[in-house]
């Protein structure tokens, strides 16, 4: 199986400039050990997808692109691809599962794409007969180089960004963002940028996968404990090669751990986070993720995302804040 | 009376280079007309001080900068001057008015600064002469060239980031950060880019100064009905000129609009304002500056901080979100 390269990633940054927001290196929480933020929460659709899903649409022959694109996204991929497709000019249609985040639906409506609810199980195969019966390309949120590449531009803005940089923490979700931005910790030389991904213990298909040495799918029941929505999904064999072989680690997550970070962020970092943009500040807040004193440019967590749903951003701030 | 000069604001920008966060322009919340934020809520303290208190202190005598610098401020200056005077290695005082909001106040303190508490009338005074007694070089939060320089490279670094910007919305309490935009905003020739001003309509004393011809001060027990603490101060001598001569227009807002449009920056663009750093938002949210449909980039609103009450935000997001 074929990884993406550096140089992927190098030509999708060049690629996306101009088309997403190049996010600031952010101090982390008050109070809390030293370490910057990268609010991808600031991306005009609230979350990293845009990068993924830019690059994907941008790469696809024109004449293909033209007639349209198809994913499959329970919310931030679904609403990046219908605003890179808007971008492009072209059509975008979205499988969503039932019970996707309503705020994340009616955005992808928003910016004009046609949405199909189905049953959470039939998803990947119901994008995957619309794409053939309707010649629409198919960009998957994470099963794919093309996306991966784009995602990995995080991690090349973080090493221009913060040259001091030792530890990179990421959630994983499908593995897109991780895969990505390990594989552009492999553009420094000689020495070694750490890549930390961080799972809820609710959703740790991941860890136990790399922990096996094979990639290991939990039940969507089982994963859909966790309230962060946007990591329920289990790796691809494609995702699962690259964090094999380039990830550095990975540490998971309580749900109360999950929602202090929410807190903290929002009032102490002033960075809104739904709960799978909160993770690697999470496992960083609590301790599963050291520090160095004095260097808060040492330690960066991604902040995925922003999407939350309003009545659970408001009910963890009455809690913890 | 000598006005800042746009080549006293570019060479404050050169001055904050590395020092405090050049934040990005942001897309502004969903359901809103269309236009684009500056959020100032992410540098190292919250809030858009820190660069006119950085830019006082970098221009102090070395000398006289190593026996310690000192202010008066209910918040937002008082953190942005204790993190600087940090970074610079010498010592710092706040004058806090009593009744200032409590996270402020232990941010003063948790970044090394000395607080002295006096009632709300006397905060100049105490800092004049504690100034004169213990020979600490006396840094106003707006009352001073050097700071208006600062705050002025929030306008510059939205010129570069957004040529095609018409108009810049700035909120006004003091008037440090209007004058420094409003001077950045000459720098763009033949055409001229606007900058409107927003306060309280519960302490619009800039508005009725202007209007008037002349500086016109509200009583603090007047403007303190305003739940924006940020800005119930009013201009100074100083200020006043600098907006009499540079700014294009200023509008007010109810509290209940600054209530929604803190929501709004929430849950739509994933920005935590405080009250005053909402103001420039929801004058655009309520209708009272106008846009340019299809074109978010002509029009920028700075939220110039996001130092929040935790009660007074998750009781906005409950009654709002």
């Amino acid at each position: 199986m074929e990884l993406v390269t550096e140089d992927d990633i190098r030509a999708a940054a060049t690629r996306l400039r101009g088309e997403i927001v190049r996010t600031p290196l952010t101090a982390g929480p008050a109070q809390g050990p030293p370490f910057l933020l990268k609010p991808e929460s600031l991306q005009p659709t609230g979350a990293f997808k845009l990068r993924g899903a830019t690059n994907a649409i941008a790469l696809l022959d024109p004449a293909r692109r033209a007639s349209g694109v198809i994913t499959h996204s329970s919310g931030n991929h679904g609403q990046a691809l219908a605003h890179a497709a808007a971008r492009f000019g072209v059509p975008c249609t979205v499988v969503v599962p039932e019970g996707a985040p309503k705020v994340k639906v009616d955005r992808m409506r928003a910016r004009g794409a046609r949405v199909i609810m189905v049953p959470p199980d039939r998803r990947v195969e119901v994008a995957e007969e619309t794409s053939r019966a309707e010649r629409l390309a198919l960009i998957p949120p994470f099963d794919d180089p093309t996306v991966i590449a784009g995602q990995g531009t995080v991690g090349l803005e973080i090493l221009e960004q913060s040259p001091e940089v030792a530890t990179i923490v990421v959630p994983v979700g499908g593995g897109g963002l991780a895969s990505g931005v390990a594989t552009a910790a492999l553009t420094v030389q000689p020495h070694r940028v750490r890549v930390i991904g961080v799972e809820p213990e609710l959703a740790a298909d991941a860890a136990e996968s790399l922990e096996r040495g094979r990639r290991v799918a939990w039940d969507p029941e089982r994963t859909h404990r966790t309230m962060a929505d946007g990591v329920r999904v289990c790796l691809s064999d494609l995702t699962f090669e690259h964090l094999r072989h380039r990830l550095d680690g990975i540490v998971t997550v309580t749900e109360d751990e999950i929602a202090r970070a929410i807190a903290h962020l929002a009032l102490g970092a002033r960075v809104v986070a739904e709960p799978a943009g909160a993770l690697a500040a999470a496992a960083i807040l609590a301790g599963r993720v050291p520090t160095v004193p004095g260097r808060p440019e040492a330690t960066v967590a991604v902040v995925s995302g922003g999407n939350i749903d309003p009545a659970l951003f408001t009910r963890i701030l009455a809690e913890h804040g």
